[in-house]
């Protein structure tokens, strides 16, 4: 159940091309078990600059931002943080009565965990992938100063662009190549895709490498986490990265950073 | 309590300068008895073209106005229907998958109840009050075929403007006039205001009505209705305008129209 809305609950809402309820569940679940007076509902939309327009207007708190609207929005906001213009990717608007400021949380993430894990700039880095997310991890690690990185990518045309951009190697294929740390941002281990049961990095690069980081959040225990641990190499995984960017998110909109243990449990029921 | 909120639950909302407690407690009590999957929010804004371009792109389903966005509205949405274009006043608006509805349904509401009471075009008129809610009124008669109104009205310059308009003559009090059916559209009668013990039309005038016609819903027994029923006069309360523009307001949102019973109870809770 939820408290009884009035004129003065807030609204937070999401704007993406094809509408989930994990947002939905997972803030407003944490509403409740905070007792905080807000609602939180996805939507979808056809004119990303009235709906932009919309949220700025009616003094919707937050908006959250998937694909295809994550560069679109940036043009439309009044600050842009360096989260988001890193990558020229936005996931999270706030609104402080009227005023924009747009932010990317998955960058936000990657960078806490950088330092919570204690990875060091001096590290060599494979990174596998050249998608959005791939582009908000590397750079993150970029940005924190590492400047060893090669990028893999089958794509060559996105592989070398992010190379490129952030002064690292590009190869379409691991061979034999090995790093202190190895970083998994493509779709291999997730479950239902057609990659689920493969590893993402094979067995002599996991063994090689100090840390194992893998950004596919479900499952949590992906092929590649399960032969890290095995290895006894440290890992960094996918759950990981999304609680801390809906933490950062849920923070930035009402003020109020649940704990791990509530992040978690409403991870749980969003995906249920 | 409310069902789980999710991406397809719907959204209304109400545009106002200050807005209350009270279509917000109204809409979502009847939500809840109802089992519909809609949440109700009022909202203010300092850009109401934005804020409409807002309900348009983020798919919000209904949009009650309120002052002082009854007329700027009207250039703003697709459709404005013949009951709210009579007195350049919205007070509802729908959204069909983007394409905006206007209508007013204070007007609609004493459509019905001119035909509910069975009141007769050819019964003369006197209608006092010159605002918003008395141009409603007095075009709802003018408009169901009654030709022989007096508008009363302290401002001369409103007055005249509105019986002008309706082709009905205009008077600054009511002297001596009696007429079959009598209108109270002031504040004269309203609980806490400085009138409210006031009665709005003298004893004479009541015991030569045919129907007493009180738009103040607060009390729901004004002295001009107490008055009336002790002279067994034919009476129309402004709580039967309320609840019968909420019902319609209501059933144009979400297709369902509340029986009178619930609508009563949901008018109880939202006042209280």
């Amino acid at each position: 159940m939820k408290p009884t809305l009035t004129k003065d609950t807030r609204l937070c809402i999401s704007l993406s091309g094809r509408p989930s309820n994990i947002g939905t569940r997972f803030h407003n679940y944490l509403y409740d078990v905070l007792g905080l007076d807000f609602i939180y509902k996805a939507f979808t939309t056809t004119d990303i600059a009235a709906a932009i327009g919309g949220v700025r207007a009616l003094g919707i708190r937050g908006c959250s931002v998937s694909m295809p609207f994550k560069q679109d929005v940036i043009e439309l906001v009044d600050v842009v943080e360096q989260s988001a213009a890193a990558i020229n990717a936005v996931n999270t608007i706030v609104n402080d009565d009227g005023r924009l400021t747009a932010s990317n949380t998955d960058y936000l993430a990657v960078q806490r965990l950088i330092a919570k894990h204690g990875l060091r700039p001096e590290q060599s880095l494979l990174l596998k992938g050249s998608g959005g997310m791939a582009s908000a991890v590397a750079s993150a690690f970029r940005d924190n100063g590492f400047e060893h990185g090669t990028v893999i990518a089958r794509n060559a045309e996105t592989g070398q662009a992010l190379a490129q951009r952030l002064g690292y190697e590009y190869a379409s294929d691991v061979a034999n190549r090995t790093a202190d740390v190895i970083v998994n941002i493509t779709p291999v281990g997730m479950s239902g895709g057609a990659e689920e049961n493969d590893l993402a990095f094979d067995g002599e690069t996991i063994a090689a490498a100090h840390t194992v980081f893998d950004v596919v959040a479900m499952p949590s225990e992906t092929p590649l986490i399960t032969a890290a641990r095995s290895a006894a190499t440290a890992v960094i995984t996918g759950a990981e990265v999304i609680a801390l960017q809906a933490a950062e998110q849920f923070e930035r909109y009402t003020g109020v950073r649940p704990s791990d243990e509530q992040i978690a449990a409403a991870s749980a029921v969003s995906r249920a």
